[in-house]
């Protein structure tokens, strides 16, 4: 069965009904956060849609793994490590990350980084 | 190679940045586009991101099909038919649509519909 998970947020804070924030707590992350929009709760085989946010001078981990991701920009602006370049983001932005590159994604500025992140449902790392 | 397609869109028109918008020609359709802004042309062998945008007065096609569908509403207001049950949904909503169900988007309200739609890469049907 289908399933609608309504957006509770207003523009400070963005949320989403019965839908959980985790905090990674790593060394190697800092000010970030997930939420599992679409995934194995939805009993959805092939892909996972992810809300990450960072916060003000926070950053994901500096990341090389198998799988692909699929990025949009919800909120804020910020950067994007690929491979050896780095681009700025900010709502709308589309950004293709491939198998096996090196990537980073940076929160600037004073408001959250928002971006929705898609990653296929089988894949060897947790990231 | 990883890719950032930068939006270039205003609050009235979105749109990308060397990304083509192809509308819908069918009789089951009205008044549909779309943008791919994530799929075979960046090599994605795992899933496709694309951003349909559904004018005032119009809605997709009444589809049913294997593969299942991951949306996240980016402007307007509108409804989706999940099975028997519709909900309305606007920015941020998030609507998982499983294999076989019916579904159907459809634009309300005066601003365009806009949602971002997620499709495994295999498939047997092109929606």
């Amino acid at each position: 069965m289908g399933r609608v998970h309504s957006f509770i947020g207003t523009g400070d804070s963005y949320d989403w009904a019965n839908i959980s924030e985790q905090v990674y707590e790593s060394a190697k992350v800092r000010g970030v956060s997930v939420r599992w929009l679409i995934g194995a709760a939805e009993g959805a085989p092939h892909f996972a849609v992810r809300y990450f946010e960072i916060e003000p001078g926070g950053r994901t981990s500096l990341d090389r793994h198998e799988h692909d991701h699929g990025v949009v920009v919800l909120r804020g602006h910020g950067e994007v490590l690929l491979g050896e370049e780095v681009a700025e983001i900010s709502f709308g932005d589309a950004v293709y990350v491939s198998p096996e590159e090196v990537h980073q994604f940076r929160c600037l500025g004073d408001e959250p980084l928002g971006f929705l992140c898609v990653i296929p449902a089988h894949r060897s790392a947790s990231e």
